[in-house]
């Protein structure tokens, strides 16, 4: 039957209807309607980190990691140093991208299965005066794992370091308030867990910093600051806006408050989260993550020890029952991870449970139930 | 009444409802169904400009503007030397680009109401050793005038220089053949005469110099060259693609060819060109470039020299009548500009110079007619 998939993974989500029809309109981009709604949006999006008094938030067009280098190219300036928390794969990408871009970049490694820690990062910081910035990821998407964000913030500030939060995938689900969690720079994008669809990211900007950023960024497209002094000017976005994009994202947002906020949306996806994890228990499958690391975002499970196991079929056996899984995406054990977000609830993380038993069974690895 | 506004643009532009219907579904971004959407277009792509033999296209997230950035990064070595071809305010962008991310930039100056000059480009490649790439906009949305691409690959191959080609505007409307006209790097994006929407661009890099790209680029982002290697390893986008956006421009893709491709589709525009250039000149508006110079893609008209004219009381009694202009971009002269691209054609163009001349007599202004 011509029914679409559940998403189960970080990101294309499942949206809702109303948020896909709210692209079935062609929007100038110099008009004034639909710079209305950008400056609705951008308001939207400070009220849910309390950062009206604190941050500006400009968005900017591309994916995600679009905005995380655009967030390191504008905050950092070229002499810096930025120091990355890394306990897996975006704090990695981090890294390269702060590299690349020929800021000077350190790296502190933790295990993929623990949390960062704030009193290394404290040591750290009292020892090397060097370094300006440092990076975080709120929820490391490789494994699902949550990091400390309020710890974080509270060393850096009294260590008197910038910080960089990519909270791409617990923006929206997890709380974050810029009234008690200080940041220089926090970047989420719109196809997350405030469920629109991707193609933008949003960077809030400390505002006493913000003059500072002025020529940082050696590149034209993803100068936050430009983008900013040019919105503010003329309420447009520089460069084309993904009109259709935005529009979603703003109707998703309605949605979003609607439904209650963050400590809705993070009670939904806690919920799912928990079906999630003790109905595929109940298969004899473990989450990798200890449970008080875990975000409700994604989990990663380990892959079944059984000789019968593939990925490839257990990928296509759910998905031929209406479920698109996601793939690991560690070096040294083997594991899946299925995503909690989007526009699903208990029904749909029930119906999931059930076709991932019935692709184990199919593929011939037996279920204790 | 609750009608959507013709946008009479040079992007976003008034879209088909199949083009944006097909955004009524959700795509995973892991999964071979989607890849092999972006599979398809990608062969589609080069079928536009005979490229298959000597290019390869990569698709960028983010504006046209991403996309040119991204090529100039990738293609030009860090120690290169870029001369742009300049007529107007998108080559002025690409200087500024080229010189943000640390290469070396020349700038050649034409006038605005000129096209540039493939013989003056000769002598300046002739003295200028150190030249390795020249930029050249095809048609400079700016003012709407095109420039002879042919011409200057033409000098750009006998020179043995790079050449990288500005086409957002222009591709798919106006002829580019790989065959005979040699380019490093051609641009264009979703939103522009293929009736996309929104939010990705497309580089075509000839595979000649492929390899010699690698490392060239500063930015992760913007690294087409690991963009392509990724695609090709993995059949994926390296980071999350738009992917509302991507099926959109598929889908819009499936209509040109359908429509007859690029011959086709500039028939139409020229129609659209003429209808609207013909009709305001019956209202006593005439167009800023000379005929021969003019793309059939955006007009620029002088703005009515009567002392009730003003831009933003025009555009209201425009839109109020259903109809999206341009505001004209030049320093010197009061213009305003008028696209004739986008899923429209002789009756959207002629109830547009109808509305223009409604519009005209409702401030206060006579028309011959």
């Amino acid at each position: 039957m011509d029914r679409d998939p559940i998403l189960l993974t970080p990101g294309p989500l499942t949206t809702t209807l109303r948020t896909k029809l709210a692209m079935l309109k062609d929007w100038g981009s110099w008009d004034a309607d639909f710079n209305a709604v950008t400056a609705r949006l951008r308001s939207q999006l400070l009220d849910i980190v309390h950062g009206h008094d604190t941050h500006v938030v400009v968005p900017l067009q591309g994916s995600g990691t679009f905005s995380v280098e655009a967030a390191v190219a504008t905050v950092v300036p070229r002499d810096g140093h930025v120091l990355v928390l890394d306990n897996g794969a975006y704090c990695k990408r981090a890294a390269k991208l702060t590299q690349l871009m020929g800021r000077r970049a350190s790296v502190i490694a933790f295990g993929e299965d623990e949390a960062v820690s704030p009193r290394v990062l404290e040591t750290k910081l009292a020892k090397d005066a060097s370094i300006t910035h440092v990076i975080l990821i709120h929820c490391e998407t490789g494994t699902g794992v949550l990091n400390p964000f309020a710890e974080v913030a509270a060393v850096c500030e009294r260590a008197g370091r910038g910080l960089i939060v990519d909270a791409m995938s617990s923006f929206g689900a997890i709380e974050i308030d810029a009234r008690t969690m200080r940041f220089d720079a926090l970047v989420a994008a719109s196809g997350k867990c405030l469920e629109g669809v991707p193609g933008m990211g949003f960077v809030f900007l400390r505002k006493a910093i913000l003059d500072a950023c002025a020529g940082n960024s050696q590149s034209l497209a993803m100068d936050l600051y430009d983008q900013h002094q040019y919105m503010e000017k003329t309420t447009q976005w520089r460069f084309t806006p993904p009109t259709h994009v935005m529009v979603a994202l703003a109707e998703a947002v309605a949605q979003f408050v609607e439904e209650g906020g963050q400590a809705a949306r993070g009670a939904r996806y806690a919920d799912n989260c928990r079906i999630l994890i003790e109905g595929l228990a109940a298969l004899g499958l473990e989450p990798f993550l200890r449970a008080e690391l875990q975000a409700p975002i994604i989990v990663t499970f380990h892959a079944p020890k059984h000789p019968a196991y593939d990925f490839k079929r257990f990928y296509a056996a759910a998905k031929a029952r209406g479920f698109i899984l996601y793939p690991g995406k560690l070096t040294e054990v083997e594991t899946f991870r299925v995503g909690c977000i989007g526009a699903i609830g208990r029904n749909e993380m029930t119906q999931a449970v059930n076709a991932v038993g019935d692709a184990l069974r199919e593929m011939g690895i037996p279920t204790p139930g």
